[in-house]
Formats: structure tokens, C-alpha cells, sequence
């Protein structure tokens, strides 16, 4: 009997990376998607390309999306990065870095191409804890995502919609996703994190997506192997 | 007072356009929004950038995605458009003509631009009618598609999100949206809505859309202002 597939979203980062290698130990066969969107720094793409081969997904397809030209995101923008923030400030409001409707729109591609690979699992690496105050990442956001998407389909005509999103980190820790992934043999070596690296491609340790990674790995009690500019954040 | 802003999805075809004035009527100051998506013929963007251009948009956004990479439509692959179907023909099934997830991925990308420019207001031209068996075009899951989005943004955590997709043309006839367009002095020779058309860019008159077209420009007992290969169709 064949496998099942999935269509997982892949950012390249750690969350993701995390999530692709869930969806395998589950058996599915995996198809891996990432996009080009107009984001700053495209580290997290050559990540994405490296932690699909290394998990041995049946394709990899990177869609090309131009989020820059609606404007209003740090990631895709000419707007400061905030950085050396604690915690509990990352959970007030909503940050710079959120990307409009960023989720809905991979969730609508990765759903196109489930519909054609008549796929009906759909993997995403969202997380309601250490969210950062994303408001596409709760999961009230994805249950109705899911009733929409269910609708959106041929198979919501024929009343076969089984449609299902998983979110396998939404409830974790950084800490417990890290411990999980290493438990399953993901280098996260091959993970990108940070929103501001360098020229060279090492991350700064200081913006909210190095920081809690940083305290992730700090909290799991084990070594972040990504090379960082700052001394002190490794 | 300035006006509200509203983004209007156009495609260059009938309704869109038709969807576009209506939206110029109740005062909105006009986003347009296309998309290059893969599509076979860009007869259609040329109409779209025309019809924008006529009715005065404050701007005109052209998305580029493609849908193409994805697969499984007739109108972004190699697959014979169907011609000459009765129009209760095109009710049965889904059409091959049918792109996977496509209004969900336009809708996506409206609710990005909304969000940026603080315009609660998206417009939509589908069609439950006529809809020539599209699932996305259904009541239900544009309702449905409204409670997604408004948990998506940022006014979805503050609990002041007010988004409306409107949908003005949802109940209505091809025969009544075309006198409703036409009332409101919009020039239907500016639109395109063939799926199949020859290089000259001259109509069909054969696929589904043109057929959709023809009969209700008859019953709207108007002449269709296309010009079409087929000397029968007009």
C-alpha cells in the first residue's frame, strides 16, 4: 500500500524543521513547501532546500510570491528588526515583523497543491505559545481556516472534504519542540532562524526569533549548533 | 471626509469589472487587485488593466503567483478547454477549467493588501448562479472564508476586526449583472472573458465563458460588444 501524503509548509527554520520530521515519523510521504516572498534575507530558503533532502521528501516545490509590494512587515520592509527584547514584551501586541496575512496565503497554496496531489493532510509548524503575538498562528485561527478550506474544494462540493491541518507544535514549548526533534534525529544545524543575520549568514542572537530560540535550547538544556555573530548569545 | 477604500479582485472579465463599478457607485476609493497566475492567455490582464485604468482606481496592483506549478486546470496546463457544453452541461461536476484553490489564494492575497492599507472592504465578483460549477464560489464558503480572515489579522487580536467581503453579484443572472454594469455605463468592450481565445485575441464564442456570456447579453436583450472568431456567435 502506498504512503499517504502530506503537504508540509517549510520555512527552513526550526519550527518547521521540526514539524517535516513529525509528519515523517508519522509515515507520510512528504511534500515540502516553501516560498520566495520578498522576505529580506533568503538564509531561511537555502535552509529550507537543506532540511528537505535531508529528510528525503518527495518534492520540494518553492512557490514565488512578491508579499513586499503590499508593504507592512519588517521581514519583507526596510523597518528595523527589534532587537534584545525580553519574553514577556514579544507577547505584547502584535511586532514588526508580522507579515500580513502571511499563513493564509501559504495555507491557500499549500491547499492547491493538496488538491492535486489529492493530499488531504496539510502539515504546519504554528505555535500558540511562543507565538510572538502572531495573530495566524492561534488555533482558532486554523480550525476556521480548516471549515473555510473545507468549503473551497471540489471535494466540499461532493461532501467527501476530509481536509485535515495538523499542528503538531501548537501546544509546545520551544524547549519541548527542540527536545522532539532530537529525539527524532533532526540537525538542527541545518535550521534558520534569525530575522536579521549578517552578511555572511550568521545569525545576530538578539532579534525575537534568535532569542527564544536561544532560550529554547537553553531551557532543553542542550547546545543551539547555529553560528551566531554574538559572543555571548552562543 | 476621505473615502472608505475597498480592494476589488479583478480579472478583466464581465463580472469583475461589473463588481468594480458597483463598488465605484457606493463611494469606496478603488484598489484593484489582478494576478499573473499562470494563466494561458493574458488577454484578460491586458482587459483588467483597461477597466481599471476607465474606472479611475486610486491603484491597480498586479500580483504575480504561479498557480501553473501546481497543476490540475485546463486553464494554466495543456488540457482541451471544453466547447459548445449546454448550459446544463456546465452545471454537472466540476469543469476542467476549475483552478485548485484559486479564489482562496486571490482572497489571500486582498486580505494582505486590506490589512495594510486599513480598508476593512474586499469586493468579489462571484457568482452562484452562473457559477459554472466552481466550488469557491459558493455562499457558504465565502461566509466562511469572512470568519477565517477576520481571526487572521492583527484586528482579529484586538477584537475590533470588521472585515466584509462583499459579494454583489452573488444572486444575480449574467442577463441581470449585465444590465446592472450596464446602467452604471460600464463598457463591456473593455472586458474579456474567453478561455480559449485565438492569437488575435478575438473570442471563442464556444467555451463555457463565452457561452455564459452570449446568453446574457441575449436575455439582457443587449449586444455583446466582443468581437469573437465564431461569425455564429454574435
Amino acid at each position: 500500500m502506498s504512503k499517504s501524503k502530506a503537504v508540509v509548509l517549510l520555512s527552513g527554520g526550526l519550527d518547521s524543521a521540526t514539524t517535516l520530521a513529525i509528519a515523517k515519523q508519522q509515515g507520510f510521504d512528504l511534500y515540502a513547501l516553501s516560498f520566495r516572498y520578498g522576505q529580506r534575507h533568503i538564509a531561511e530558503l537555502e535552509a529550507a532546500k537543506k532540511v528537505a533532502a535531508e529528510a528525503g521528501v518527495r518534492d520540494h516545490m518553492i512557490a514565488s510570491i512578491n508579499l513586499r509590494q503590499f508593504g507592512g512587515s519588517a521581514l519583507t520592509q526596510d523597518i528595523d528588526v527589534p532587537k534584545g527584547r525580553a519574553t514577556s514584551e514579544m507577547s505584547e501586541g502584535i511586532p514588526v515583523t508580522y507579515v500580513p496575512a502571511r499563513n493564509t496565503i501559504f495555507l491557500s497554496f499549500a491547499l492547491a497543491w493538496a488538491e492535486v496531489l489529492t493530499a488531504p493532510d496539510i502539515f504546519i509548524g504554528v505555535n500558540a505559545l511562543d507565538y510572538s503575538g502572531y495573530p495566524d498562528c492561534r488555533p482558532e485561527y486554523i480550525d476556521a481556516y480548516v471549515r473555510m478550506a473545507n468549503l473551497a474544494t471540489k471535494t466540499g462540493v461532493t461532501g467527501e472534504a476530509t481536509l485535515k491541518i495538523h499542528t503538531p507544535l501548537i501546544q509546545m514549548t520551544k524547549a519541548q519542540i527542540i527536545r522532539r526533534g532530537t529525539e527524532l534525529g533532526l540537525k538542527y544545524g541545518l535550521t534558520h532562524s534569525c530575522y536579521d543575520p549578517t552578511v555572511e549568514g550568521l545569525s545576530c542572537g538578539e532579534c525575537d526569533s534568535c532569542l527564544l530560540r536561544l532560550k529554547g535550547f537553553s531551557e532543553a538544556g542542550l547546545k543551539d549548533p547555529a553560528r551566531y555573530a554574538q559572543r555571548g548569545a552562543a
